[in-house]
């Protein structure tokens, strides 16, 4: 679906980061930590290269960002809005952080741990559960990825 | 199982790690990434609390750390030795860091992410599992954590 309202921007944003991830030279994820008056907290794209570090995904940057900003290992009340599905290690990481609602936009069939694969959110071992609204710019989001792919190859 | 071998000395020091985790009043958790040769690359305690970051499981902390040190996102012929069977989030980093073996101590039936909930290895879009031996000087890990939260009632 088309992106309307306050995450619309948030997903702009978080496109954003994705490409500016991908002139990087990293996979092109985006993402975005917003709290609960809708403010941006937090935004990272992938740095998993730059950094040598496989933890470094959007997802994972961008939380901890905010709890830096927020003096906190929690975000209870704060959203997160990702180009891409989570794994399953960035979704574990959302349920930790406590966060209220997770919006992403394309779904990752081969690597998405939300509605594919562990379903870590589906697991009764999982003490949170954001609510997740999946498919938002998915089209934009997949594209960014597809072109990444195409000309690596 | 008792620790014989190598991996006794990397889980004496992951032990020692989860020990000093607890005098700083974290989860007692410790974990070592140990290089091809069995020398330690990275050890690390769990530090949520401390850093504000709820990513900063022992785990994460020893990968991130020896991937600093090698110079490389992926700690391909690496082992890690931890504590604690690996919650989803750590499994599916420790996955990306394509860790040769995972060598761990107490099961968790409520968290861990292994041989419980997610069984993240077992998962057809798990690119990369490690060789899992667990159970190693489990009664002390488990200790450990019995005896921190037993003191904190």
């Amino acid at each position: 679906m088309a992106a309307t309202g306050q995450f619309a921007s948030h997903m702009a944003t978080a496109l954003d980061e994705a490409r500016a991830a991908a002139a990087r030279g990293e996979v092109p994820v985006g993402a975005v930590v917003s709290g609960p008056d809708g403010q941006v907290l937090a935004k990272a794209g992938n740095r998993t290269r730059e950094l040598n570090d496989p933890t470094a995904h959007a997802e994972m940057l961008a939380i901890r960002a905010a709890c830096t900003a927020h003096g906190s290992e929690r975000l209870t009340g704060c959203d997160l809005t990702v180009t891409l599905e989570p794994c399953p290690m960035c979704a574990a990481a959302i349920s930790f952080a406590r966060i209220r609602r997770l919006y992403f936009g394309a779904s990752d069939a081969k690597g998405g741990g939300v509605e594919n694969g562990a379903r870590i959110f589906s697991q009764s071992s999982c003490h949170h559960a954001p609510d997740v609204y999946g498919g938002i710019s998915a089209t934009a989001s997949a594209e960014l990825l597809v072109s990444f792919f195409a000309a690596r190859r």
